[in-house]
């Protein structure tokens, strides 16, 4: 057997196999530090976190923030405030005019004689009622279903689009995503056929009567009709009643309406990086919530997720080497103004983004990061999943649409155009609660589990700490 | 470039190649084909699934059910007579006489003439005080910690086991494994060292004001003293009195007592396999729970998913290769008569079992299973990743220790023997809120949740039907 072990080097095989021997050891303490390193993320977030905390004032004391009212302001000092006492090198408020829906005091929905209260909520958005309509109700499917339906059943009528969430769709979002468009686009796509106002089953798997609000818009600006959410329970009832009496009139009223624009803010926390600051990494959520609960979800979650993070890179002791921006969003809620003047700015100042990643998708147990990014960079991160792994934060999956609301404007144009390889990254936790309280009463601070959310803290302060790292 | 496709075949060849081909098809539409059935169980388990309404029966008509008493008699009828009307060949009722004892209606603890109250529990298995215990406070971390504090600090006392969970453990169940010999053994061994009683520390991460009951036994018959499991909050209240008055003293009085073995029963249903009915897979929880809520995560959700699993065949329309049994066992909280009795029996008929699988972790979101089973079987498990991947349910974890209390004692000697490639499997889903509730008040169908509980069922239905066809 001596022959085999006699090999023959050449000079150059000898450098290689040292460089092999070289590379397989600093690529296997490569994983242990940054093991170590992610393992002391996740031991901070658990053990100190500060996010649970930081919710609990921002649902208790500020409460429910939407755009444009004093709440909202109240979110922007308590936002600035915060930040201001932290370890960041500079923290600013971006002023940003935002749209100003006042919902009113008025919304309510009833079936005409019978005097069954349905419950509604206006979508944020829409016109008020003037008086009252009272009128027939036809049910569709969906935005598809209308040309189905057709104008002559239409006319004159209230739509309500009953297109439920389907149950088997696993990741919750996804259902979400295939029946928003009847909330958002429903009124507008319903008053070409005639209708005179719309319903809108609320957007949510539970069988509840809250009421889940959200944003409309109308395509057509002289052709306006009013819509509502109402809640699944409703939704459902006003469907039993209308087998026993095909006929029956529900009546509307709603003085909703829309205000001049008004100036509010996004709030924004640097910390600057020591080898590369001229390029930026941008954690964010948004800092508006709708008008009912407390926004602890949506997003009290992803706000208090990215301000965590300057706690993680603080007690982890280590300055990153690009520029770590925490931007607390306004108006992601109803026109996402916010975002837009953020991804203007960034634009106007040339500034180059390695990364942007988003946490709006609630404060459940972390499952992993939806990537948008060209393939060979997509492919490095994957090489992280074995790191995220323990912490069951392993589904990185290739994101076509981007990250989220509020940081996709960057990829129009702005900051894709200084960078091409910059990567868009969503937050994934748990779907399946999400849209028990998305945008409902029932989205309070108690609804948020302290240890969830504060795992969500830590996959994002590892995944940045990597991205941070290696690129 | 043509000498490059001028490839000369010998028949041999020709064979081989035509071979891959034909695997590499077979094995495409083979994975094709299970995730077409795969996505039919959890179609089935989301859109018409049993399992949330069988365990609201289980929760508020049959509520708690601690074995001995009778409303463990009537779990077992609710439990057989739900079975005797689904689809099944067999439905059998398998004697085992279980140990019972007895709350007694005394458990209180307070701090003596300070009247603070202290909320304690009882553990299941303890003595009583006779008339009452009244002592001084010595505190542990944990039974590791006995020895430092020494007999001469111990003896004549009331011992505090305070060892806490670690929160920076990511799997809670881990947390609870590293604390709960203090719950178990606590008492034997502080016993050793002249203690009058104990206090144990709730198993929970929550800090709340529930007792948290759970098992306890002795090593020395000849010195039993008292054992109570009290609250976090008042483990803590307690921690801060005794900083104020270190000599305070506090008063346990508790009648609990162990009365005579009485006969209850596991609960068996079959579904019998078409090309291998000699060769069992068992699929289980247990029907017993503690004396508080409504034992709807430990182990309602157990029950219901093993039920479930009997409509998911139904419904999926094929019949299984191997005999499908399921068991609802008895007594796994204090005593696991029904899993040694099930073992002895298995053993007795000298029973082939391809597999035993357990749900004893909770009705939260699945996230994958614990394989004990030899090498080879367990890497062509991990092969079925990528069928469930999809539904989130991926973490395949090698497991050393099997798959649950229940489900163990087939390792020992009974089925093993029969079949050493047996593979004993434990279902894992979310840990992060199951200790929230584990043998508290709390513990009931309110914090159960519809979908998550669902998901769970199609997993189990996946894996089951996984194994029965491939192996």
């Amino acid at each position: 057997m001596k022959h085999l072990l006699q090999l023959n080097f050449s000079n150059k095989n000898i450098i290689i196999l040292f460089l092999l021997i070289f590379l397989k050891i600093d690529s296997y303490s490569q994983f242990e530090k940054d093991s170590i390193q992610i393992r002391r993320i996740f031991d901070m977030a658990l053990e100190n976190g500060q996010a649970y905390k930081n919710l609990r004032v921002l649902c208790k004391e500020v409460g429910n923030r939407f755009t444009g009212t004093k709440q909202a302001d109240s979110a922007v000092n308590w936002g600035y405030n915060l930040l201001k006492s932290m370890w960041v090198d500079t923290v600013y408020k971006m002023p940003v005019m935002v749209p100003r829906w006042h919902r009113g005091n008025i919304q309510r929905a009833y079936i005409y004689h019978d005097d069954i209260k349905l419950n509604i909520t206006a979508l944020g958005g829409s016109v008020g009622t003037k008086r009252k309509i009272k009128a027939n109700v036809v049910v569709v499917n969906g935005i598809e279903d209308l040309e189905n339906v057709g104008q002559k059943n239409i006319k004159g009528k209230i739509v309500l689009f009953n297109k439920p969430f389907d149950p088997k769709t696993i990741n919750v979002f996804e259902s979400y995503g295939a029946c928003v468009n009847q909330r958002y686009s429903g009124a507008s796509q319903a008053a070409k056929y005639g209708a005179v106002g719309v319903l809108v089953r609320s957007m949510t798997l539970q069988k509840d009567n809250h009421p889940h609000a959200g944003s409309m818009s109308y395509s057509d600006q002289n052709n306006k009709i009013p819509a509502a959410a109402i809640s699944t329970e409703h939704a459902d009832l006003l469907l039993e009643e209308m087998r026993k009496k095909p006929n029956l009139r529900v009546v509307m009223k709603m003085n909703c309406k829309t205000l001049p624009d008004v100036q509010s803010f996004n709030v924004i926390a640097e910390i600057r990086g020591e080898t590369e600051p001229e390029t930026i990494i941008t954690v964010g959520g948004h800092l508006d919530s709708w008008d009912m609960g407390e926004g602890a979800h949506d997003d009290g979650a992803g706000i208090v997720h990215s301000i965590e993070l300057l706690n993680l890179i603080k007690a982890n002791g280590y300055r990153p080497k690009h520029t770590i921006r925490v931007v607390l969003f306004m108006n992601e809620e109803n026109g996402a103004r916010g975002a837009m003047e953020y991804a203007k700015w960034v634009k106007l100042r040339g500034e180059k983004h390695l990364m942007a990643l988003e946490s709006d998708a609630g404060g459940h147990t972390p499952r992993g990061f939806a990537i948008s990014a060209p393939d060979s960079i997509f492919n490095i991160i994957s090489g992280y999943k074995k790191l995220l792994e323990p912490y069951g934060c392993h589904v990185f999956k290739k994101s076509i649409w981007g990250g989220g609301v509020d940081i996709n404007p960057l990829k129009l144009d702005s900051a894709v155009s200084v960078n091409p390889n910059m990567i868009l990254m969503g937050f994934i936790p748990d779907s399946h609660r999400y849209f028990d309280y998305h945008h409902a009463e029932t989205d309070v601070f108690e609804n948020v589990h302290k240890r969830e959310l504060e795992l969500g803290a830590g996959a994002i302060g590892a995944i940045v700490y990597l991205i941070d790292k290696n690129f």
